[in-house]
């Protein structure tokens, strides 16, 4: 098969791999799309190595595409289901072997490109807003960062919960869309002292809001953050506020954690996400789409701002 | 009845107070002992006000006595029974009325100076522990400041629980006895880097650990952070850290809680602490008791390093 591959000092090439053979509860998929996550700049960068048990050298944490070989125990879909997932890399190939369970089925509602855009932002959203904040219905949520992949998801997440959603971004630009996918109000990051008190930060910027989020804070209110940058890593906390609010801040990161976990949190997508998406409730806007020889550009484009929704690689 | 009175300029004085009237599902308690806390020297120095529906000039926060009459509609205690409570203040007196619902039962294994010893300190550090850490057999768990009221039940909850406990207290000559209650270690706080990774940190100390907590933290870890006092408010994290480790800081305050979460941890209280105290295998040490007239002498007595166990008023 081929897959872009990561060669020395970054360069990115597409190469032949050997084919991958499915394991006895995995299936073999042919990607049709994969999308673009920051982790795959850091892993270009090699700041960011690929956890244990994904190829080293082959990008990309999402991929949708179709089944087209099972494993001999593997029951849950069959040759021709439309099939995506998160995985730990490896997902900018024609190919690539998975096991059942961390995999979800992909409605119709969704085209290639859309379903390879969706695994790694809402379920890393999902896993954020509802297994760790708890988000209820009336709180009110504050998504940083609201325009970025995940920022999209929370924002959809958050107001079909129930929560009042404020979405700060900071391309003048993206305020309508992300009020149309559902936000209350959208901001610009200087004025989140403004609309508190939050009941749950998503926060996908980084130090540079994590200590107005916590002055903004409800009573028993949490920050879940998620990707610091290096240049937005060092925050500093007044623990008296902490206490007196009793505030939560919490760190998540879905790449490195065991599979057990990532697929526990596809189950929850399935169930409280996938009937939103087939029902037409959520939505995953694409940016746009690349095939796998033209990475270099979809990784440029990745970085500029003021675009809304996935860059997706179409091997 | 007479009460311990913060006067201004924060002057303590034994004055007369209206008796206070048990309502429909409350009783009068008598008063026997009463533990201090940080909060009374917070509040005399004008600092720390007490909450909504306690009274503002009567300290204490901690009382066990005896239930000298009921309300019209109370029934979990008889005239007669022993009984103890975390209240939001107005301990230090002769007499007190309390909701049912926020009283314990004393075990019969606790003197009344332990029994006045007991309630704020083993609530807050079970809450922090069990229902907001998650605290799990096999977990290592770092207590800074053991030495402490909250410490000293902290590092007996902790090891009840089946967690390896270590201690770390910043008078040498305290470390024995920490171990004597269940720490696997007792240890400088300098040393906190080389006994982890720790699952859980229970941070009674402040910012100046916050920074090596995180450091010497375990994947999916929680630090607790109670009671940071005004000169060790302001800690540094690293996000990026605190997201790889996917890592949760959380402020925890007993005090101002509202009263059916009080309530409640005061059952969890009587489920999983109670029966070990009435086994003897959980103990309350007393450094020293001060009549009520001593006030001062107590409050002086309270600041001093060194000592292990709670200073008990005895109206």
């Amino acid at each position: 098969m081929r897959a872009l591959t990561i060669e020395p000092e970054g360069v990115l090439a597409v190469r032949e791999h050997p084919d991958p053979v499915p394991g006895v509860s995995e299936v073999l998929v042919r990607v049709r799309a994969a999308g673009m996550n920051p982790a795959d700049l850091g892993q270009r960068m090699g700041l960011y190595p690929a956890p244990y048990g994904s190829p080293p050298d082959i990008p990309g944490l999402d991929l949708a595409g179709e089944v087209i070989a099972r494993g001999p125990y593997a029951r849950r879909f069959s040759v021709g289901d439309r099939v995506m997932a998160v995985v730990g890399g490896g997902a900018q190939a024609e190919l690539m072997a998975v096991h059942e369970r961390q995999l979800m089925p992909v409605p119709d509602a969704l085209s290639w490109e859309q379903a390879g855009g969706f695994p790694e932002v809402f379920v890393t959203a999902h896993d954020a807003l509802v297994a760790q904040a708890a988000v209820r219905p009336g709180e009110r949520v504050l998504v940083n960062g609201a325009a970025g992949g995940v920022g999209i998801a929370g924002v959809q997440i958050a107001s079909a919960a129930g929560a009042e959603v404020v979405a700060s971004v900071r391309s003048p630009g993206t305020r309508d869309a992300v009020v149309a996918l559902g936000a209350a109000v959208a901001i610009d990051p200087s004025e989140i002292a403004g609309h508190g008190p939050y009941d749950v930060v998503l926060e996908l910027v980084g130090a540079s809001n994590v200590e107005s989020d916590l002055r903004a804070l409800n009573l028993s209110g949490r920050i879940v953050v998620i990707g610091a940058s290096p240049e937005t890593r060092e925050a500093t906390i007044d623990l008296a506020v902490l206490g007196a609010k009793r505030a939560t801040i919490r760190g998540s990161t879905l790449r490195s954690r065991p599979f057990e976990d990532k697929a526990s949190a596809m189950r929850a997508v399935e169930r409280e996400v996938l009937p939103l998406v087939a029902a037409g409730r959520i939505l995953v806007p694409v940016a746009a789409t690349f095939p796998l020889a033209d990475a270099a550009a979809a990784y440029e484009s990745f970085v500029q701002r003021g675009k809304l929704g996935k860059i997706v690689l179409l091997p």
